[in-house]
């Protein structure tokens, strides 16, 4: 793909996270889900291991966790674009209060894979999650930092 | 893409992964290691959030943890490819003997990024990971089926 081509879709994927990234922070469930696309296949950070377009609901479900906004910082974003085909790789910092009282403020691993459809880029397949200790405890490593 | 050159590009990402799968399931590391790009970016099930070539080294030591073979069954493989980009989702099934007599039997998530170089195409990103339970008690989910 030439070059400046390859720079307009790697900036057209970055507007689409960055909107995801605010619409996350308002709790905007139309406008977060208007960069899925509706055949979206998502291995999510929650149980159970693959979510299909279900995953709109449990997301609807988990903000009303949230007391306020969702803080999500995200760092080494990194796109990879060939064709109508995409995908990138980050780590995404989570943090902000929950109904409970508790504070959340975890480093999670995202992967986001990509279809332009209709001149338009989706989110075809996520998978977020964080490392399991190797120690035998069964622990997730919810404490690492980048 | 025309979809007979898909189709072409499709099954040559689906022999790399069998041979992925064989060179694990003999614990080969050059073989293994042969499909890794050199600026492979792993987000591996085990700590740390990140990996990079460095992963071979401790995919050798985790190999000498396995008393037997390492059996990986691949279920729900879906490749999607775009010029020289591919990405590729499955749920593994990672199931052997451990050196200290415990047996290892869990399905994971598997994502795997590719970029086709100098012809061959190598994985350069992946994701690989269980999801956490969401009751507070920070556990990895390991005992769930597909």
């Amino acid at each position: 793909m030439p070059k400046n081509r390859e720079a307009t879709h790697e900036a057209e994927i970055r507007q689409v996270i960055d909107d995801w990234t605010q619409a996350l922070h308002d709790k905007d469930i139309d406008r977060l889900w208007s960069h899925y696309s509706p055949d979206i296949l998502s291995f999510d950070i929650a149980p159970p291991l693959q979510h299909g377009r279900e995953l709109r609901k449990e997301l609807e479900e988990w903000f009303d966790t949230w007391s306020g906004p969702i803080g999500c910082e995200i760092r080494d974003l990194t796109i990879t674009v060939g064709g109508d085909v995409a995908f990138s790789h980050s780590l995404n910092r989570l943090h902000g209060m929950r109904t409970d009282g508790e504070e959340t403020d975890v480093w999670m691993r995202a992967t986001l894979c990509f279809r332009k459809i209709d001149g338009v880029w989706k989110v075809v397949h996520e998978h977020t999650s964080v490392p399991l200790y190797m120690d035998g405890s069964g622990r997730a490593a919810v404490d690492l930092t980048p």
